[in-house]
């Protein structure tokens, strides 16, 4: 059994969106009890990451990490058409994931209990961000 | 086919364990002849890769780099309930990988010649830690 | 439906290269419309990743980027047999994608507009990559 598609994800500019619910809305729908279901971002300035979802403190660090690891403006970057985040954001989305595979258990995904399924927007201006969710499976026997 | 499994795999802290034959003796048992493994661990400091697997030294090597790239006790972070392995453990996680889908060649995962599973623990103190491993595909036509 | 191949790509040493064709011909063979494509380098110092298409200096800057966070001959390593390249080639591979998965929808790659699929050689000297490209899901109906 699969079940594809495609989603859209407006957000507010560079930062962590928690697409949680979003994912497990698809997996729902799909009537998938055990299986996998992959998440897939059609962009090269925006990633998805899977992170501890208790604190939001984490989720600071994290972007105050990346922001010093790649940052803005460097230098050592000649492709900058669209701003200083425009490099930076394609190096953020290769060290970070263009796609994530999560098991389907029980017809939910099985997430550890402090693991969240994020959207990072690495640009800072709004973007809507398009996703292809893709669960397979089998139904319950 | 599909086969799921959760196993627990405990550890004695900060450090990479091969776990290439534990994920071997899944595939073994699924009876899946040629399809994929989807390996999933369920926590946010920990994480998985594939590594050279002859010469301890790249190991070794790796742990130096990445203490040297995310440093414990960053005086950026203010996640540290937990101490200072608490939020470079977090970053460490996100820069390398929570799941790896691997092909399931003749019975076997079709790992090139240096290729090992590893399991990377990064915090200091033993855990034991949770993985789903998913096997799916043919069994022998 | 499922379709697994091995393909070996030639490279003139470290750098990009765009495999997006090789890797869509895969799709295109196995008679699926819709369902995924997972590619899997059998390597630790070559990796794949999934790239802006359109301007070549992303991808020049991107080799800069690495060449400053993972340089070549850092003291630091010890695991240097095979040169200043050999453990830097090792960390660059575990920090990108040694598998990548793509929705296929409509019997092809389900890539965004700006998105490329590139083998990433890290070491300097010329190298042959083997890959196999594993392609399931269902014919259209």
């Amino acid at each position: 059994m699969w079940a594809q598609t495609k989603i859209t994800l407006p957000n507010s500019g560079r930062g962590t969106y928690d697409i949680t619910a979003d994912i497990q809305n698809e997996v729902a729908k799909s009537g998938i009890d055990h299986g996998l279901a992959h998440i897939f971002i059609h962009h090269t300035s925006a990633s998805l990451i899977i992170c501890e979802n208790a604190d939001p403190s984490v989720r600071t660090d994290l972007e105050a990490y990346m922001s010093r690891a790649v940052p803005d403006g460097d230098p050592l970057f000649k492709h900058t058409q669209e701003g200083p985040d425009d490099m930076s954001a394609h190096v953020r989305s290769i060290l970070t994931q263009t796609a994530l595979t999560i098991p389907v258990t029980h017809a939910a995904l099985a997430l550890g209990t402090w693991q969240g399924i994020y959207l990072w927007e690495h640009r800072h201006g709004s973007h809507t961000r398009t996703v292809t969710v893709t669960v397979q499976g089998d139904r319950r026997e």
